[in-house]
């Protein structure tokens, strides 16, 4: 038996934000947290009690180092992440806005060292450590080497019988649709399991439609047996197959809105290795609400919570 | 005339927790307050300009130095704390969840200082001191030591001739409902006025209905004159005699939810000693809905504010 | 070309708050903060890209150089301030509220070395470097040399060819109304642009009816040309001679109310500059609500930021 | 038997101090606490197991009662306070330096409350509840009232069989030598027990010489019985009759300088009561040394741990 | 070839300290952080670049899990923590005191989930996966089974071939000296390496005289080869058999106390696996000197920057 | 007469730093503030009371904005800062070590928009406006373009009969010694006022010997009529054609190290500006030692304060 349910790799990096609600101009000092796609889905399947490993490459100084300890620290297996010596840690600002300011995100992860990551620097074998690799459209926007490790890694893990879940998180600043089109579009059609927003359906894709309509357009195009779409508070749709699942979005106070759609993912895969992909979406669902209560991109919780929240809301105060 | 208004006796803690919405388990620092039903009620009282006196068992280090004068800071005399040079401090560990993560109320009081309280330690005269004694549920929950020393309070006083008012507050992580309602039930029988939540009247009494209906059921179970019943957003109600009182709740912000209870208490006996429950009642429904909007268990506020608040709500700003 | 677009005086205090909803009788620590009608305008200007100056009398201590450096750090002016060596700083303590609990605004400004300000001080003929005077109604409400100082500006600002606004921002605890509508009523006279709450109008003028009803009134009674009245939620409308402009209010989370009239008056200025008025309305209903979400009394946001807000509600997150 | 062991009065501020080293002029919030040298003197006194009583003037707002609440919550009786419902609360500001900057204080005290007491205000029958009456040179230089009242306190308690305790503590920014020496001397004609730091004799009463020779020439001018001398690193000494007790200073590490001198008369105070002058000493030097490295101006330690260090320095670490 | 170069167990509490030089009595928040001496010794360990894994018994909750996840953060093995659904978590509580106040160290472990193991909770096979295991005298004075646990583990250890390393680590507040001699000499016949301050050696074994002859003392009783032994600022020494390494203590700034011991032991112990006890008396020397500069109880350092402060004090400032 | 006494150009980051003595790898937060060293020169000099321009390359972003702001506020004028809307700002990390933990500096400012800096992007004419241009050796360090534009700046300046100060600040990880000789030996010959730390002077000259050694050897090689060499705890000699003046260094509680060079350097040139050179060096010592006591890279003080402890260490408490 594998090792790890689930591996999966990208770049994490450092994030710095103001406290309450100030400013990033006016900020006398900024939080420190830890953020990544990849790793916040990492976090989030260990909190539900899946072993799981999480590879990327970071420069060993004190603050590729501070990124490692927190992934660690909530029980990610770190162990074949590459280190280098030189290079930079990619950073990411975040200004938290208050109706009808935005929030700002503001990246500075140019020239990181996980995007000099190039696929030889890998050793594919060690994948078949795991059952399951998860992916994101994140990583193949960060440079040519990235892009072509993301490849590799869905193509060795085929080979290897490992299955692939893939989310296209399209982000505009790191490349434009139609380029991003073109990359992963090659990479789904290795993927078993697809989530992905409307909005970069739309953006992407040119899909349009209701989640169902757009999740149905996807299954056609790729091949693709299981996707979920995700429409923020008109909730989310799971296609399995002919099959159908939907589920409302959960009301939450928003403490922290960065991280959740990586917590979703979690709840997903984690119902996904099961064949229950219902569950799996419902669990997505309440993941991503408890995500928006907690301070930083990780989600933080036991299965028993998790799992009491996806049955229904409960009481205001636990004593 | 007594010396004091009201004397109340119970155990406070100190009570620890994490800043802002963070959860326990992510925590580096934890805000220090301090915490009691009893002494929350004092407090309260206290602040509308009442004489109060509070009684408990301490230990004489740091930590039961940090909650005496906690107390004593808001103008509740502390003179009769009995001091013990061994023991462990109560503590709580609370932390503040948001829209669907619950509230954790977390305790660790086993074996405090105050649980070891035995009658015998206190000189039941001192209680002429006081015009009206409260007590509540939680303190006969804690030991059999303490159930006596509450039971022994509640026939003193009547003997001296102390009205007594008693609150319900039922824990169930202290004891189960059977044994609540032996003991409890002795000591509503000497009282003069009993508060208690709908949820607590159904769980330990099983009491169901409305709130009046309740509220009926109780004066005649235990020939209470005066009985207040709280359901939350439903509002509450006080039965004086055959005179129902009625209050709406009081739509309200939540900042810290603890100490809501204790502090309407304080609002009802202060009508209550005026011979004006319906005024006592109103009171409290402002009085809860001011301490959510304050940090820590301890409503602080001035007669004033209390009063402009119970007669409708006021300005956004005061210049 | 005059080397200023707008020229304002007033008293800025330190402003002094305990974090989060504490209250003021329990706080241990204090932000520091700065603030003061005319100088918040100001800020708000220069961050829309306008080249201001503020003059004020300040005590050349580190107080009044908090505060001098605080305005001059947004971009404003400070070179025509005076120093005096002696004498104290205006202070405010500002406690904030949530719902029922009403916000405190506790002023410690009495013997302000701003108060003691008198007309011979300030050469006027400096304020030929600014195209604009604008004046409130707060300044002449602290001593009689301060409202003569006013009175001064608004008669030299209009020999020398300047446009003024003035906002009547009525101060109950500094004066009453009667006293008030005699001095403001004069200046009122000698402006362009007039602005005003329909809650001061009726207290001080005794103006009541609808915000336009009010505007009117005020265009007739003061022969001022252009007339902006506000009315909370219920909007704000803007006399243009016979033209009439109105805003609705945009809706905001309410992080710091302080400041938010001063802001929108810098966007009303900022419209009539350019002879814009009804974009200056709209203007001013963005940075107000853009005011209310930043904590402190002085609005820091780029022209674009506000005009992307004045133009309709943004995405919620901006990556 | 009094109820009371001492007596005292005087003005208590707020004080407002930058975190760590950081200036004034930087400052983005302070600590709040609470100094007066009356009312830290009382406090010290209150640790030490003593009855104490603090009188004095506040306003009936949150800074009056945020101070008077600092001060009950250490234990000192605060029920002869005169609360006045106008007026403002002294503040001081305190900037700490790091050699070779020194540390800067800044009061803003003119016009307080404290400063507006007249004797008439006061029900002198009060003060035979205590033993003892400690007074200092603050006061009297606050107002002529002030200077009134403190006279009336040293003769109404001569009058009444208190013994009376006096601390020169001269405050240049407040009045001029002489203007001290001639209101200080009619007071300490009333002193048994005057305390007064070698520059403070030098600058006020034109004294030189050792610390012995001073305690010499009070005793001589003013027919005081005991006489406290300090000077600083050069130790103390006490003049008791013919008897000369001596104290070298103790070193310590500094963290919060104010209040030193008020936690050493605190000492020699207890040793007073019991007519044991030198352990007084002996204990003042301990404290002072305590207090220097407890932020704040209040002394917090229990008479155990002042007991130890007064008797030789304690082990590093207790366990 | 073992996983793990080091395997060690004990009791890790959260530790709660005031901020800066604050008393716990004036504390308005708490510092967390974690401590045991066991896991400060294998996270040091970890920072050297061992394998280390860190056994113990912790509660299901949110305090036992936040233990965890720190020492898992810094590279230690967690996977055979027992943990159990009930029980309470060892707290203790650290006052930083400054000269002449010492620092004060408040334990409230008394019933915590470690001091309930039992010898036959563990699976004492699982050991090899260990070449040396690492005990300390704190956990036999915890109860009876953790005395007994302890002794297996030892017994187990010698017979499975792992070296034993032992550190007295006498805590008076948990027994009496003869009661652990008695406990203690058992377990250090087992050891090859024992480590113990001068202090230590005194009280529990009567030994007097210089480091030297106390370690050639203990040599002789327990027939150990090597033998460590401390002396605070009078440096160490090593006895490896007949041959002797000394070590000068290295000056440094104490910015936190707690920890350093431990950090000491695992440069010995690092040492000790090479056969180099000299280098690892330096490495301890110079990790209990950095272990000093850093807030809470672990040493977090590269082994570079231990090798570089073991050979010599670095430059001031490292651009 | 020019508009400005000093115009001074070069690259300023933000910088982020662990609070107290914590570790970049342990950060949980990090303290905001703004440094460079033309920047920190320029903020030192308008403490003096010097009118100062500083020009530099900044992204329009809020992190550019910061740094702006930061050097605004401190009253440098920032109308000539080129902005550019791409790009990335420098960064740097500074910890705070303690004996014998060192400080740790760790740049990230490889790219950054200071760096693309060309010389055809600066007006030069507008260098007129000052009197005095002050350069330093990290500029030319950063970029070919950046060497370009310091060439420029020393050729424009003497062109137009501006006198010409440079410090070598040598970067070892910015550039090799013989990369740095070639360059600045140019710029040097240019300069009417050099300073060089005697450790640049070596590694970077090779010139070794007493300061003053350094400094005539300086001055014969580069033809450099004043030349200012510092020696840390050495103290420091200035050469003023035939004259010697010298300096000791003044002792300093060291709470913030960088930034010290800097404030010395405004210093000399204060006093080298009114032909003082031997004030200048007095007034750099005591600026570098105030310096050191204040968080911050800049040094916030009034040219009093400078003066008197230039003249004699005050007293420790100014009341």
């Amino acid at each position: 038996m594998p090792q790890f349910d689930v591996m999966t790799f990208g770049e994490t990096m450092l994030r710095l934000s103001p406290p309450g609600f100030g400013r990033i101009e006016m900020a006398d000092s900024f939080e420190v947290r830890v953020g990544g796609s990849e790793s916040n889905t990492a976090v989030a399947l260990a909190q539900l009690g899946r072993k799981v490993s999480w590879w990327s490459k970071l420069v060993d100084d004190p603050l590729g180092r501070r990124i490692c300890q927190d992934i660690r620290r909530w029980g990610v297996d770190v162990s074949n992440v590459i280190w280098t010596p030189t290079g930079r840690t990619g950073l990411y600002f975040v200004e938290f806005g208050a109706r009808p300011r935005p929030h700002h995100v503001h990246y500075d992860r140019a020239g990181s060292a996980a995007s000099t990551l190039e696929p030889n620097e890998i050793d594919w074998s060690l994948i078949e450590a795991s059952r399951h690799l998860h992916l994101t459209g994140i990583t193949p926007a960060l440079s040519e080497g990235c892009a072509k490790a993301v490849r590799t890694a869905a193509k060795e893990a085929r080979k290897r019988s490992l299955s692939v879940s893939f989310d296209v998180n399209y982000r505009r600043k790191l490349w434009p649709p139609d380029h991003a089109r073109s990359v992963l579009s090659e990479i789904i059609l290795d993927a078993d399991l697809l989530l992905c927003p409307v909005a970069d359906a739309e953006e992407v894709f040119g899909l349009t439609g209701s989640a169902e309509q757009i999740a149905r357009e996807f299954q056609q195009r790729f091949s693709t047996q299981n996707v979920v779409v995700t429409a923020g508070k008109d909730g989310s749709i799971a296609l399995e197959g002919e099959v159908v699942h939907k589920a409302d979005a959960l009301e939450s106070f928003e403490v922290d809105r960065v991280g959740g759609g990586d917590a979703f993912d979690a709840g997903v895969i984690d119902g996904y290795l099961d064949g229950e992909l219902e569950r799996g979406l419902r669990f997505g669902v309440a993941m991503a609400a408890i995500k928006y209560t907690i301070p930083g991109d990780q989600l933080i919780a036991t299965r028993a919570e998790i799992e009491a929240i996806a049955s229904g809301v409960p009481a205001r105060i636990v004593r």
